[in-house]
């Protein structure tokens, strides 16, 4: 153990997502374990500009491994982006003793987390965002989660849909990554997907649409990312006035997406991550991140991960066309 | 068994519901046990009047128990509601030798299957809805599953909603009944609920808001009925102006209300009401549905079932509200 | 509201059921709504006895709704069984204001109720017990959530079974009521239950095996209850060695049965009960139990309730073998 | 494409596993897209020998990616563990004009693909077996299906533990390889876990539970792999007469771990490893299984994969119990 760091704070920041709560644990517990202190901060940023701190023991943490959500609370704080935010955060920082950070969140909370580190705060970030948008991971904490989710809602669509013969669009999160929206028209065997990454006409879905049904189909769902080109209510309206086969419904899945006990994989990768992000600070780490690279959880320099933004991978955009033959 | 009814048909009609498919097993088997041969009816009174059958035997409905939405498919037919279609309808059942028939589905169906009952064809309904909006039962086939998958829905919407201190709107399924959105305002634990029965104004939902927000309440679920008075988009946009504490987002849950394996109510009810009427069809008995009334399955004539709806329990409105004090 | 009851005392007692939290939410919140005070009493009797009380205000209920197991704890109490320490329970209660009493909990705890309320302490009992052994009540709070666990527990056997062409016996609970096996037998399909209720030979199973095996099936379930006659263990001995078709895999579902978030209609039953409980009391009731009969909410005298002993219905054990054709 | 292979063979071996059907999917999908034909073996090396077969068409397979089990049936064969049931078998294929197999199953299956392989046949194997007990692949299909459940089923144990005060013995597959258990003990926050690859002494499970009682933990749970060195209902036996401060209760898992929908990971990784294979067989491959190793799939000869047996990553035993603190 490190001489320097013998308090570790803990924030949540940005959209919550499902498995925060297991890594917060982890943290408390590895920290334990070393004979480190632990204080929680509550509402992400805000509560560290603001001192709202309770110290986070190891039996503190029992029960919450399995919780969706947060019970740090968090915020999106607009006075942290200001110098002035940042320089109360650290004050209350140093006043509660605290000697490093570990910051779970998604790219804004990343980009926050790097400011600190620059300020000679030793800090280390660990990604969650459903989205799976974040550089340097291969997968972020809550991804295996929503998922889940966005499968378990289509299995129930596809029991309306091919009951009665109909197209569903589904949107999926993901404004400026389609990794859900990709890996869940192959999980989901969607006919096709919609997805920022690739622009598609009007035409190219109706005709994929047509196909489907003369090829003998009996219904059919598209899974369209958020932030794909083509809005979902106006192909809901073209598909409606082109009349391709099937009549149309749209679901938009929405919040949900966030919620719910992690999967088994996301209470893995947070405690791979909360227990590495602890060995990390204590071994005189800062301004990194953990990461899932393979099997293993590597550390990567925030800078790095806050100059990209991840995509999805379009080799599975055309697999999931495929298998959708 | 009657000497009159050798042959049933069996049709699933109108919008799909979990549990149907327990319902034609029921059916088939009761029948089978009584020496009497099932006949299902593809794509609902379409298939009766284009001819659209399949034999079922004791072992066609084997593994469909437990499947969501309907194996005998469902549409709905326009050809159905003129006098023409009707007697096409009649006149393929008596080429197939269907002597009578089982109809499940919501009150469109129940409406047809009186039709036909008129018409001399011997014909018991089985409600089925989500809604619960059919007279004449406690329960239709379908409620339970959709109430537990908005249950699991808000259980998930909490977690992020707690974790944000936020707000949100949730539209259930119910245009003219508020069954499901006051029974998900209980289970759920709703700050409240709006639907169709008891029109609220705006200033009232704003009010309890604040009162929550002043009470300590540190989020708030507010479920509204597709039909409440109030608009959900409207809502969205008062309570963004008003700022009444919390920050307000609307999820719209949409079909994946409609799917789903059945849960076991939904499974024991439609066995029930498949069995009571195979039963009720081979002792003579016509124009009548199944309805659960209490413990029991009655019979209640269609031309009662008919001419009323049936809407919320106000009682379980008020009780909502106490206990979300 | 009753000028003799200010404070009422809450309980959960004996073994714990899915909805034990919805009902003490409903009790305090119901009872805060009437300008009550509600004292919780950890540990069941034995926290009665020691006086192991904290204040539940309407606030201290928030977010234990859907939650498994009793926040309250639960214990068997050796010593609330004899005089002694019936009186320090009284006891306590005087000492600690309590005016009269909500035990929720299976026969022994409405034993126990019926003892107190002799004693003239205004009681009432609300039962709770997955295997719905108990007499006056439709349903018990936690029935329907253990019966959806073993029906997820089946339908995933099933995929095994049916994967290998296998015979599964299920043990369910139930030492000495057959309703969850006659229940499960139904929704899941299964060939042949096996409950206290009525006894059947080596020979009838094998037999009822041998002929599902020739009329086509191919593979068999067998749910048992912990209570029959026959043992799970004897039963596997005898198939092995009878070579019935199938090969033979047994799974002892045991305490999962127990745990699990409530489902919708245990959540609503609980409330319901909660509520009714509150309302009992303050109306000047003693010695009842709330019970659900038909569609109502009734009080039961517990006299009746204890000299009783509730069993399977027999009319649903021969639905389950004719649907199993 | 290669000119050799036109048809391919496809058998699901061993015990089933969540997410074979996905498999069976993406290789009849991609083969059409191929344009390969794809030939499905029912009952495994069985119908291999007996010619047991149907044509599985890119529509043939929809529907199935979501089912659990295996539509192509699986079973044990004695006769193909001798070299004249593997004579037959390939004449078998040759009648049929079968060029090439692909093999889902476990390391009995994958001994029997390299025996084929030898023999001229091109074989991939394609690894399926919840214990994850599989050299050559990071995960194999079926386990995080089976860990998502198990961990289910932990949560609802947690529940009734919690609230009496109990220990709860928690009994998962794993006979050669504790992977299943270690990662269920980090996932499900177990006291401790028992695995075949380290043995411990009664005492050492003893003083773990009395030491947990005495740092204050309310409940506690202990994960052990059917293969541990103490056996299950010894251990409960010698904490029973300890009284080592909670009661003991036991849970067998049993045949549950292996049902169920697959999860979305198991979905994608059988569709990938799926895709793969077809690719492999058409470039020419034979005599390798598909594995993930990182985030790829890569082919390793089955030689390498029949000479090693996977254990646990001890690594993670010991993370488990840091995180029990």
């Amino acid at each position: 153990m490190s001489d320097k760091i013998g308090t570790i704070g803990i924030i949540t920041s940005g959209g919550d997502a499902p498995g925060m709560n297991s890594c917060v644990r982890a943290v408390a517990r590895e920290a334990a374990a070393n004979g480190a202190q632990v204080i929680g901060v509550n509402n992400g940023y805000e509560g560290l500009i603001s001192g709202d701190f309770q110290v986070l023991g190891a039996r503190d943490v029992g029960n919450i491994l399995q919780r969706g959500g947060t019970v740090l609370q968090t915020r999106r704080s607009e006075a942290f982006r200001h110098p002035e935010g940042q320089r109360k955060a650290i004050e209350q920082m140093k006043k509660a003793g605290i000697d490093g950070l570990v910051i779970i969140g998604g790219d804004g909370s990343l980009n926050g987390a790097h400011v600190l580190a620059r300020e000679g705060i030793p800090v280390v970030g660990v990604p969650a965002s459903i989205d799976n948008d974040i550089w340097g991971t291969n997968m972020a904490i809550g991804v295996d989660t929503a998922m889940n989710t966005i499968m378990d809602a289509v299995d129930k669509l596809r029991d309306t849909a091919s009951s009665h013969g109909r197209t569903f669009l589904v949107e999926t999160m993901g404004r400026g990554c389609g990794y859900l929206a990709v890996m869940a028209g192959i999980v989901c065997g969607a006919e096709m997907v919609l997805i920022p990454e690739v622009p598609v006409t009007m035409d190219e879905v109706v005709e994929a649409l047509d196909s489907a049904y003369r090829r003998g189909k009996t219904y059919a769902i598209i899974v369209m990312a958020e932030g794909a080109n083509i809005r979902t209510a106006d192909l809901f309206k073209v598909l409606n006035e082109k009349r391709v086969g099937f009549e149309t419904r749209v679901t938009i899945l929405g919040h949900i997406q966030r919620g719910g006990s992690p999967t088994a994989f996301d209470r893995m990768l947070a405690s791979r991550m909360g227990t590495k992000s602890v060995e990390a600070l204590l071994g005189g780490q800062s301004d990194v991140m953990t990461g899932l690279q393979g099997r293993d959880i590597e550390l990567v320099p925030l800078t790095e991960v806050n100059a990209h933004k991840r995509t999805a991978n379009l080799e599975y955009y055309t697999m999931a066309r495929r298998l959708a033959t």
